[in-house]
């Protein structure tokens, strides 16, 4: 069956690389990503001999899988988030977040706006940077807080609320980005009035949904017989929110990550929630999100190191200082150190995995073909921010060790 | 993203009629079974205005998604049975579980090859239903047993021993109809004796890995710190073994199933087994499994109960009394009682997952559309057969209930 041979062949290659980057102090994701990247340097090197390999990008069933492993990983991004203490950290971490979204997200446009020629296409692709300069990547700022054991101090707590903030931001500027996309160009008043009501009309049905719906499900949740019910209905809620986001004009992943956010111990028996989010877990972490990192890698063109290493390199300086200007002021206002401010707008710089997703659908949705022929910044787009957030995740453990080692007073309070 | 629409339907319905099926006695397959014919129905009545679900049955990604249930499926098959118990148990059973396949195999081969006229593919299609009827479903009878508090009875252990050994033989036996569905007629010696040498050398390469390489990895497993990696792990061992099988001429769900077989207590930490177990089960049960079933029964056609009447009341009959001879005899000569023997039997009759999988085969492989054009028979032959596989599922736990009730004897020993 070829479905199984390219997953085995995947498996093998992402989990040991990933087994290989954990070992060498990276998030595993980095490996698998390298892995991907392994894989569509051999698969055109030796095209010939590997059509399936070769064919892959292009395969109904690879895209069918990749889609259920984004699916899964905001799922599990959405279950692992517990609404409660977020909006308890997140308080004061709102002009953290904020600041932190905006000046990445500002200069990114600016620089691809004055680098591109005009055309249709030249705002979409303008915010498309900007919006992957904003983002954060809340796994890996998690991960690395945990690694160095700083994750229950005050610092910790706020870099992950305001990563989380900026996920959720990120995930707003994703639908007006895919409007955006959908358009070709700057979208009128009235198409975003009616994008911004869809999201609210979203917004409202998931609420009125997860506040009301769940917590009576959750409490009838004993009467049902059948095994892996609730895992079933889990899968249904987020199937069916996903559903209703892209119904609403926003990405699948949406819903699937709202489906999770209201999916907490709260409205859920403890013993059920770590139940099924253990079984997300292993179906997402050890089988689907490997595939979908890989496809990214898969996709990968390192010919933007060669073709546009100006604008690269410029993009790699936004989305660190970026991050480090506009998380590190606020950081400052609120009475951190300059060291600890320092620290704070490191840890949010790594993109990971949804900055993945947005190249991914952006690819998808095909932005970078556009216009014809494509200037060499729109044909080495994707391939650039692959590059970003690859070196992004690579750098902040590093670059973090010595700033957390001797900044003792994060520990307070 | 026409995947998670395709899978919300089928897991609502599917698991909405488990739910009832396991509420009215039933096992919940029977209901995600019914969730496919009614759907099926459904497609075929309005086909014109839904194309994506009348389309089913030819999509790629859907019959990836249903290879990947019968996949996991005989994966948590081989997870949850334990080779010592099983060699323990199986002493005894050995009887027990060749007669009950041999008597409703010859029957059903000797009633088929008579009713069809002669073609090539007369000794294939014959075969099919042979081996169709030699079959016993596991999980039904497990779960029937456990239902009335009987599994852990000598009447118990026999069955389930004895309906094991018959899911390893039917195994063998779906590799021969695998190769005599390809060859099209009676294989040669030459052939056969190659594929008898083939699934030797798939076992004792699969035996050398059971034994050396699993136990081997087993100790090595805490060495490993990436998450979720013994998950990944079965998951790559399964899929290795899997296309092994099918490299070697067997079907690829006889890898699966021998994969999961390996991976014991014995051999894997008893709590990463029980963790990995359960992810296997959420996934399976939860997810992928009911997408199976319901599968097989929008392929179902009722066409038979009108179109070969005599031939599926035969069919019936032989499902029935097939077992209940072919198991009945061997349990009196092993000193149960009557009544023990009747309800050893009648356990041993359901068909349910295995039989759906072995049809599933033969629908894909073409062997129900040849000659053209196919007689009656050949025409409704699936169609038979997953009804002879709901109904015996059906009638089992109700014929069971009065047998059980009144036989206290059984739990003795």
């Amino acid at each position: 069956m070829e479905t199984l041979y390219i997953l085995l062949v995947l498996l093998v290659v992402t989990r040991s690389l990933g087994e290989l980057a954990v070992r060498f102090g990276q998030p595993a994701l980095v490996g698998e990503l390298v892995g991907g990247i392994v894989l569509g340097v051999i698969a055109t090197l030796f095209s010939g001999h590997l059509p399936v390999l070769a064919g892959l990008t292009d395969d109904p069933v690879f895209k069918a899988l990749t889609d259920l492993g984004v699916f899964f990983l905001m799922l599990l991004a959405g279950i692992e988030m517990r609404p409660k203490e977020f909006a308890e950290a997140s308080r004061g971490s709102l002009p953290v977040a904020l600041s932190a979204m905006i000046v990445p997200l500002g200069v990114g446009f600016a620089l691809t706006w004055g680098w591109l020629p005009p055309s249709d296409y030249r705002f979409a692709q303008a915010l498309f940077v900007g919006t992957a300069m904003a983002i954060t990547a809340v796994p890996v700022a998690v991960r690395v807080l945990r690694d160095f054991q700083r994750l229950d101090s005050r610092l910790g707590r706020t870099v992950v609320s305001a990563a989380v903030f900026d996920d959720v931001l990120s995930l707003l500027l994703l639908a007006v980005l895919t409007a955006v996309i959908e358009t070709g160009g700057l979208p009128g008043a009235g198409r975003i009035g009616l994008l911004l009501l869809k999201i609210l009309l979203f917004f409202a049905l998931a609420v009125a949904a997860g506040r009301y719906l769940l917590p009576w499900l959750g409490r009838r949740l004993q009467k049902f017989v059948l095994d892996e019910f609730e895992f079933s209905m889990l899968l249904v809620l987020a199937m069916g929110f996903a559903l209703l986001a892209e119904g609403l004009g926003m990405h699948f992943i949406l819903g699937a990550f709202v489906a999770g956010l209201f999916f907490s111990r709260r409205v859920i028996d403890e013993k059920v929630y770590d139940d099924v989010r253990q079984k997300v877990a292993g179906i997402t972490t050890g089988f689907l999100a490997p595939v979908f990192f890989a496809s990214i890698g898969l996709h990968l063109d390192l010919g933007a190191v060669t073709g546009v290493p100006v604008y690269l390199a410029a993009l790699l300086a936004i989305a660190f200082f970026g991050k480090l200007i506009g998380a590190g002021l606020p950081a400052l206002w609120l009475g951190f150190s300059r060291r600890e401010a320092l620290a704070l707008g490191t840890a949010m710089s790594a993109r990971g995995a949804v900055e993945l997703i947005v190249a991914g659908l952006a690819l998808q949705a095909g932005l970078f073909s556009q216009p014809q022929p494509p200037p060499p910044v729109v044909r080495y787009m994707f391939s650039a921010i692959v590059i970003v957030a690859v070196v992004t995740t690579l750098a902040v453990p590093v670059m973090l060790r010595p700033l957390l080692a001797t900044a003792p007073s994060a520990n307070q309070q």
